[in-house]
């Protein structure tokens, strides 16, 4: 009997490791050849499915597909396109079927966040509700860190050792100068929703580096007078301060600060950034002089300081999808479990996809401390192993060797297109 | 006789390797203690030395004077102070002279850019017009890379890798996602008069990464018709793009792009950053989805991702420094020779004050394309070699270390204080 074809596709916002991931997948997948046929890649995600528009990465030699372990960035092609419900739009469903028939697939692998959990849930519910056998297996990709069940989310680790060591190297920078020149340093972080990756500033200071360290939450509502006098009571100690912050952090109001209806000369509504406006009330409140810098695609992008532990687990990760799915699993994703925190120990458990689908995981309260301008020990604890060990990319001219792959399409199968 | 001392200062804007000067600077001293006694820092730069604020690097261990090589920012406190001219202000030089006499000071050692290498200048003629018997060396210093003389400064390489490797990230990264979402990628450095960070944006592609990059510099005026024409012409070859913004670019009306008068709700005026407004651009021009970074202090104290050529060179220029004091020179700047561009090779050369002082190094006109928006392969063969190898500092819990010295202040001696 042909073993099955697989499909693998990335979904939503890239990182450092999601392409480790995808390497883990595809190594494991060619150790089972007797299982598992060709692994094609969704062409832009989902949408290469629904298109019929596959890669096949069995035209990847080994040395291309080893090399995803040091790409950042999707190197299929990601989207963000959420799958409506099975009620609301049967026909993407059918044409996914449609696909998958015509190129004999039978696992279904998604690297992706929350919403890529639920749609491949839906996904693995073909089989019983449109009578298609699939095996759906989710391979939990997200900076944001915000899945539910497994410990972490590979690509934070990455994103927040950035973070963390950005912090620090800007911090000794602003207190180098402060005497005569800048006092206040912001830097703005992503998470719209949870404060995990502006925490990963706090991890910056430590017994060896005492550096003076605010961050703003999302959690937090910004008060600021609280603020301005936590920045004051810094400056007052150390002559300088630096303050994370991230851009989700809102007002009283329940509108996130950063959408402060800015104009340009001729009244245009401008898109700010979080970290201006907290400069901005820097500078009236306080007069003293700032930087501002905005890390946006740099911090999920920097393979080149991406943690070993992350990248590890990206890999592990992928790998354990196709044992899972050697082992006749459905409607399940792989995750990391901590086994301990010092020495950090983990091991790969998994997830049933209806626990896991549309679930946020917030940053526990007993991670902020009672200010709301810090991390806890408990944070810290939890943190720490996160961005531990480095994994450097290779260089060539004194830049990281990144691949491209040769992404050659499958021949389609189907006479018909698809309108998205 | 007893040895004369040092005074060694930080002077201006810090850089990922300043630290790396000061290293060779003091380790050389040490070894020739018969000539040289201690090496006295200036406290926040030269403010130390008018303040009579003086650091006693002789107090630290080898070891710490060792990790400063590895250190980013100024490890003694830099400032943005410029002496006057002898004859507008006469009292900072007498009181130069006071300290220097009772702290018996013979050599001066000033590591900065274009401002510091004119103060040493001054203060090198000291024993001719104040009959103060001085040697004052500059060490040159400035991720601008505007000094003359000197074939490229120190700081500068690092910047110059930290910026290629971002945006060589940042667009893998967004070659990810053009397909559903963000298409054009902003990322603004470093460089109010000249383009040299900005250009080495586009070592980022290469034969082997084929990557959309568009550079705006200061160079050049901004042409908004021409740069909308050219986004459009590179998202319709690749479907999306990368644009490295310089500070500094000027609109046809010779103002700052970024100086737009940008207001808040309230009417106050915000300062933004360029990449802000020419991601505004492309919004309302092309109407596509975009992203923005501002590096600011990030790219200079990224001492995780320094250049190793850029490393030995502000080493080696510490060194050079001390051995050209020993060699009874005065008013001088040891500087970067380039003896070949492939396979790279530089010595240390050295050049008088009188040449360097008052003098902006500006971007030739060959190092950027015809159309104003790229590099050209004489820019390339100039930039390649300067950010070549990688020199990573040793980590601990994930994080970088970096030292913070004792900074112990030498016993004042002179009862007066002085008003800066």
């Amino acid at each position: 009997m042909t073993p099955k074809n697989a499909f693998y596709a990335q979904s939503g916002g890239v990182t450092a490791v999601i392409n480790a991931s995808a390497c883990g997948l595809i190594e494991t997948a060619r150790k089972h050849s007797d299982r598992i046929g060709n692994v094609y890649a969704g062409r832009n995600g989902i949408i290469g499915a629904l298109t019929e528009d596959l890669i096949d990465t069995s035209q990847e030699s080994d040395e291309a597909i080893a090399a995803l372990r040091n790409t950042p960035s999707g190197a299929f092609g990601s989207c963000r396109y959420k799958l409506k419900s099975l009620e609301e739009n049967r026909r993407e469903y059918e044409r996914l079927i449609e696909v998958f028939k015509a190129h004999d697939i039978g696992y279904f692998f998604y690297n992706g966040g929350g919403d890529s959990a639920d749609t491949c849930h839906k996904v693995s519910q073909l089989s019983e509700k449109l009578g298609y056998p699939i095996q759906a297996i989710h391979v939990p990709k997200t900076v944001d860190n915000d899945l539910p069940v497994t410990d972490n989310c590979p690509g934070f680790g990455s994103v927040a050792k950035y973070i963390a060591v950005s912090t620090r190297e800007a911090s000794f920078d602003v207190a180098s100068m402060y005497k005569t020149s800048t006092k206040v340093f912001v830097l703005e972080v992503m998470g719209r929703h949870a404060g995990w990756i502006a925490a990963a500033g706090g991890l910056a200071a430590d017994a060896d580096h005492d550096l003076p360290i605010l961050i703003l939450f999302p959690e937090i509502v910004f008060d600021q007078a609280a603020f301005i006098a936590k920045v004051k009571e810094k400056i007052d100690q150390y002559g300088y301060c630096s303050i994370v912050v991230s851009e989700g952090v809102k007002g009283p109001d329940g509108k996130f600060l950063s959408d402060q209806g800015l104009r340009d000369a001729f009244g245009h509504a401008q898109l700010g950034g979080v970290a201006p406006v907290v400069a901005n009330i820097i500078k009236n409140e306080l007069g003293l002089k700032y930087h501002w810098a905005v890390a946006d695609y740099l911090q999920r992008a920097a393979r080149h300081i991406a943690s070993r532990t992350d990248v590890e687990q990206a890999y592990a990760l992928g790998r354990a999808a196709v044992e899972l799915a050697l082992e006749g699993k459905n409607a399940i994703m792989p995750a990391i479990v901590r086994t301990s925190d010092e020495p950090y120990a983990w091991e790969i458990g998994h997830a049933n996809l209806a626990d896991v689908a549309n679930v946020e995981k917030m940053m526990p309260d007993n991670f902020i401390t009672e200010d709301g301008f810090g991390i806890t020990d408990e944070c810290r604890r939890y943190l720490a192993p996160l961005i531990q060990g480095e994994d450097y990319p290779s260089y060539k001219n004194g830049l990281p060797r990144y691949i491209t792959l040769k992404n050659v399409a499958v021949p389609k199968k189907l006479g018909a297109g698809f309108d998205l």
